[in-house]
């Protein structure tokens, strides 16, 4: 956990309780006690940091001090359904990375039982988001959508749903490299959204949909990738575009892992 | 599959006979019947191209036309041995994306029983290297080694092993963008040795023992991500650096799967 997270209405009157796993957390691994520094923040909300004021056997009650909200992610993902084994390990990755919005789409190649998944359950679902938000340091929930029927999606809705200047569909055949169309220009600094497809990737219908919509294709390496990873490859060069300082955010305390116990 | 692969041993005087799973895949999913062409490949040697000469219930047999021997991939990886569960799934990614050498390595936060475990074991791992080659389009394997002892392997083994110009060390806080170090000067055609962390990082002796050997610091984003979600995406950096030509080689049919049935 390197950032610990509370629902809105946890925090009362500046103080949060921390119960369970996350008091275990605190006490066990960060091994912090009353005092202590920890990177907090509210879900949807502003970070923060957190000084504790007391650790009992099974609640660590925290005073906290918001900070700002984090940026909104430069990316959002349009997705084609992966298998549900898959869907439940990306969720947590694609939210640690970190996107504005998570289109699960159809298409062609995506089996209708794909859908039935618990995954897509919106407490399941919720829980894969936060485990990523957790690991990562940030706050906000990616806003995740599942869209049944991708042509109307992409010729009737995707105007109003998306601000994105670069529409860049990921392909393993043909197309400008990925690495050329997020450094060019404008491309530095816009908004992106990236388009993924299913094992097996679009059919040509599809391809053209997109083309219409105003995507451009990009592919990455040479080598086929499998579908989710080309999604954390594709994710991660966007991320790495906008995000010149490795480091931690100015005047943003370390991970909370260097503030206690050994690195 | 997006090659279908097979040992040296297999190749009798230009024809091969791909049986079971492979056979199945080019009857049922590539659909493909005597006269058609295949991607092929020897494992660890040259890829090629396979004419179908005639396709029985559990058979196929294919002339195979060699061509040149694949580039080594430009990257090698250390990595400190993540949990059995974790590695099982990252090696096919990790040989999907490619590296020369793959070094297991032990780490203080890496837990003893994690070498216990049967990914580990030749047969197990080749299965899972076979597995991301074959979804590249890749013959090479990587070289893999497990190391025991970190210190040693740093101190007295690394230089007559690994060739790379450029030895980065991926480190959550602090360093240089990792950006910026692959493209930085000659960087971009260099080799890379990258060394990705445990769980909860490196601790300060390994990172000073890393700093003796000739590792800089670098960073992704201001996020931090778990072990394996930082491994598939700073090897997707470095194929990307790499290739700035995202379809196929020159001269190289398309995947399979473009040669037969809808795209």
């Amino acid at each position: 956990m390197n950032r610990i997270l509370y629902e809105p209405g946890e925090c009362v009157k500046g103080v949060v309780i921390f119960r369970k796993e996350k008091a275990r957390h605190i006490r066990q691994v960060l091994r912090a006690g009353a005092g202590d520094y920890l990177k907090v923040g509210e879900i949807d909300g502003p970070m923060g940091t957190g000084r504790i004021l007391n650790v009992s056997s099974n609640e660590v009650c925290v005073a906290v001090e918001t900070e700002a909200l984090p940026r909104k992610p430069p990316v959002d993902l349009l997705l084609a359904l992966p298998r549900p084994k898959v869907l439940k390990r990306l969720i947590p990755q694609i939210a640690a990375l970190g996107v504005g919005q998570l289109f699960l789409t159809n298409a062609s190649r995506v089996e209708r039982p794909y859908f039935d998944t618990h995954v897509l359950e919106p407490e399941t679902m919720r829980a894969l988001l936060l485990e990523g938000l957790t690991q990562a340091g940030d706050t906000l929930l990616p806003k995740v959508r599942v869209v049944r029927r991708l042509k109307v999606f992409l010729e009737d809705e995707l105007h109003a749903r998306v601000d994105a200047e670069e529409r860049l569909l990921l392909h393993p055949h043909g197309g400008e490299p990925l690495f050329h169309a997020l450094h060019a220009g404008q491309a530095r600094s816009s908004r992106v959204l990236l388009a993924v497809g299913p094992e097996g990737g679009w059919v040509p219908f599809e391809l053209e949909l997109f083309e219409k919509a105003g995507f451009r294709r990009v592919g990455m390496t040479h080598r086929v990738l499998r579908s989710d990873t080309a999604c954390v490859a594709a994710l991660a060069a966007v991320a790495m575009r906008g995000d010149s300082r490795p480091g931690r955010r100015p005047g943003e305390p370390a991970g909370n892992f260097r503030l206690f116990g050994p690195l």
